[in-house]
């Protein structure tokens, strides 16, 4: 018989070690495609550097989805290569060009057309070196899109790489943008989820130099809402203080930082904490459904009324991910260059930094699974389903319905 | 056919990685519970940190016996948790106070009773979040005595934590200490064996700056006397100096460094190489049967005739230990002023500093199993012995006295 | 049906993983003894040490073969021990010598004569210890010469220590030297290829200073040829440019940077793009077949006309090699005086130096097998065949010639 205590714990009577590891709280093996993606979902685009960091014949080593590869930059173009000589495995990222349009081992001068991969002479072995024509390396779909470097990874034709842009951002609309890349410890999926949890941010973020004067909710009722090829994280109610029973009120309100009046009136579903503010008549023209939605593979949007934040959570290998924050304003001119002063003295240090810097502070303590879920990670859960169904190769919009469907009640499970 | 040079060696005509490892040498298997016992001996109480450093509300985290334990002193009072919020594994000594008598994840806000464990909160779901009073982390018994927090590991109810000093310090009687808290290399075991070896001392501490002026024996035959709950080292011969047939005279005696006359007179158990002194009442009321003595989990103590050195060699994981140790002089008033004033100058640096970093020093640097045992050695398999009989559910004094019993002859084994 | 792409890529439609592994690229089980020599080829003797680094009385560790071994001199002899004193593991190497002719564990005094490694006292369990004469450490043979230290690692009887030189040093001719001793990271198979490997040295080596002002040529035909316990790299054709179909002319040549008119006078195999010069008449009587040979363990010659570079590759484990690099001139009188400031000056700067610090860069960053090999190769394929013929107990020179025997057509397999 189990005491009620005992029950809480959910400890089965073995050894400390198991206890600790499981605790009768569910790990992902319920996701099973979820469960085994720790190095990242294959068959997508993913943003990888600045397009500025790739100099002119000057290769880089890059890691992504646990795979090495060596990007260069030859007349313009940036081609990507698995970063290995076939022959010694000596990092082709170690090399220099000889000739134009190819790269050449440092080694014994192995020499592979950059554009497909094929080993197009051996310097060290003459003109008429018998293995030439007979080796290759593994090239890779590389682009660049919004001052990013792109690359696919996976096994099958690549989808067109505006595919992997947020649809607001393929129209020929003007914008100006901001952002940051970052190396992060922790694996990507626990990024992913971290930033689509509606439990959080409230709290965590709530002594962010960011939100100085705009406080945070103390709790809300989220539902998920699914449009196009997105989740969105709506909120159904919004609570800014509450008193525990035994314990006290908790609310996140200060004299010096004001509880917002309401949302924007043009698009009152944008933003979760902001004034009353003229919205951007791009972003008002979305009609999204919330101010925060996710896609594959491990896309983060918050919708503001002036402006969209997006995070692309890059699986370098199971233990690193690399951030992508950027930032955009949907203006032109002296706008722009308004947006670009604020972008490096108010967003940068403090939005991008400071605040996503307790993230990824969070991300990296993160232990899970096992875990123990409560009411507000249906937003988790939706995410992991809309894994799960995409690739099992459900259509995605499909695959967004389903994973929207029925995901309260997960504190009661 | 074997040579005798490889029946010294004994070694099996196989390869060398298995030569190194085996060497025909006993491992610890025939102690099974002390094989298994790498983590630490549970069910006991430990001493793992000095009570003033743990402030009010800033919650610090420990190692205990493999387990991650959040300790938070509140009003007061000192509380230990398991370190690890059930919901997404954030350690909760990242957390800090929102409400008196509990503690809040960082990340979410999961709000746990710092007496029982229990989830009485979680502020980012609201007052009437459907997890509280469902989960719980476990809460481990703490108390402090001595000026030390001591915390109990175990699935048993625990003893009474009086049941875990010395008991001539239970009594009511004034004294003053110094002690020494650091985290070391090695597994606690090899810090325990070395702390009630025979063998080491006479050697390895000569040229220690604590024994500039006392010369320590060339060797001992030495007995295993049992003793309550303690067991005894209790030297036999004392040899100040040997002749080794064929290489020489070996003496730890110089001009500047004297052999003592004689121990104690009121004790003469009491200090292994002290010279003439009158001792402590308190000390000799003990009636000691020798200056060396351990019990389990890990204690040790060294009994002098003015005061008493102890040694707690807590684990923190298979890898690490947290050597505790103080020093106890049974004074008041002025004399315990003078005590500390000699403890700082002299004891701390000399005594808890060099003299003891030998041991450190060795504890590090010992790669066994496996081992060869010599005669001195018998301290070590009575100190197994003891643990292995403790653990088996044998009632504590009985175990001590059948530990003690016939340990002699290791070397010929 | 596999498309061409696929061929050339050799890949199995698997995960990436396996693709990165494999690619159809043979790996080392071909030649089992050399696959299962990680951690070096035993019953050898091999160069450790500068006999003046090991000052008398005073221990010093190192690793050979994945053995660890205190050296220490005594009244002027080395001698080499196991590095682990048999009671509890610890390094004697960290103990002082208390008898003559011994060394004393610091933890117990166990003390062991450093000629056969016998326990001889312990002065902590005085003369009659029992444990005397019943244990022992290995001991390795142990020997001088080139002013360096040799140990012995080997399972049956060393032979005598002049068959690890090169024949050329054994005779009673004059020479001087002098070297470098470095550790290195890469097992040292992948290091003792890169000494005997044909392909990489014209390309990799084009930047060295050492070659500021000679040329390297662009590419060679190589056969290989035994001669005694050696195999030789001999230069069929070497080619001083090559115009690459498609891509371009590429050669070493600069204005400043001439091609040599022609090999030495006296015996043109000598140096790989030496100018003429009078030989050394001790190096022309040898009759070289080529510059560069290799044998068992992994001793490597480069032969030029004035003098000769040899390449020690010491396995110390898996992961990391003792370079071992001497430079012999054979010459006396006021000429080795000049040889020595020619030596410091110029040679160890700038060849056991920059030149030869770009193997060990690429040592590092070989990431082999798997492999893919080419023409070239012919030299390593040779090397591995020795190592294979001679561990299977085949007369040396006989090895030689197997192993010299239809090295060509790599590029084809």
């Amino acid at each position: 018989m189990v005491t009620e205590k005992e029950a809480k714990l959910r400890i089965q009577p073995q050894d400390i070690a198991d206890k600790a590891k499981n605790l009768g709280r569910p790990d992902w093996t319920k996701w099973p495609v979820y469960d085994s993606a720790a190095a990242g979902l294959r068959d997508y685009w993913y943003p990888v550097l600045w397009s500025n960091q790739l100099r002119n014949k000057k290769p880089l080593a890059i890691r992504l989805c646990g795979e090495d590869i060596m990007l260069m930059r030859d007349r313009g173009t940036v081609y990507a290569l698995h970063d290995r000589c076939p022959h010694r495995g000596v990092p082709l990222s170690l090399g220099i060009q000889e000739f134009e349009g190819t790269i050449t081992c440092p080694y014994h001068a192995w020499t592979f057309d950059l554009a497909d991969g094929d080993l197009v002479a051996v310097i060290t072995d003459g003109p008429d070196s018998p293995i030439c024509g007979k080796a290759a390396v593994k090239s890779y779909p590389v682009t660049e899109m919004l001052g990013l470097i792109w690359v696919y990874v996976g096994d099958s034709d690549p989808p067109p790489p505006e595919s992997a842009l947020p649809e607001e951002l393929r129209e020929s609309v003007a914008f100006v943008m901001g952002g940051r890349v970052a190396d992060r410890e922790g694996n990507w999926r626990l990024a992913a989820e971290n930033g689509f949890d509606e439990g959080h941010a409230k709290y965590l973020h709530r002594t962010s130099t960011w939100r100085t004067f705009k406080a945070m909710p103390t709790w809300n009722i989220t539902k998920i809402v699914p449009d196009g090829r997105w989740i969105y994280r709506v909120q159904q109610e919004v609570h800014w203080s509450a008193n525990f029973p035994g314990l006290g009120e908790w609310s996140n309100i200060k004299w010096w930082k004001i509880r917002p009046k309401n949302y924007s009136d043009d698009a009152p579903q944008l933003g979760n904490t902001g004034g009353a503010k003229k919205a951007d008549e791009h972003i008002v023209r979305q009609k999204f459904p919330g101010f925060a939605s996710i896609t594959v593979p491990g896309v983060l949007r918050i919708a503001y009324p002036k402006f969209i934040h997006y995070e692309f959570y890059v699986p370098k290998d199971e233990n690193w991910h690399r951030y992508v924050g950027i930032m955009v304003r949907f203006v032109t001119g002296w706008r722009s260059w308004l947006f670009r002063f604020k972008y490096w003295a108010v967003i940068r240090p403090h939005f991008h930094g400071n605040f996503s810097n307790l993230d990824a502070w969070m991300v990296e303590a993160t232990d899970a699974p096992p875990e123990r879920l409560y009411r507000p990670d249906s937003s988790l859960l939706a995410w992991r389903r809309l894994v799960e169904r995409t690739k099992e190769g459900q259509d995605l919009e499909e695959a967004v319905r389903d994973a929207s469907d029925d995901v309260t009640g997960v504190g009661d499970e």
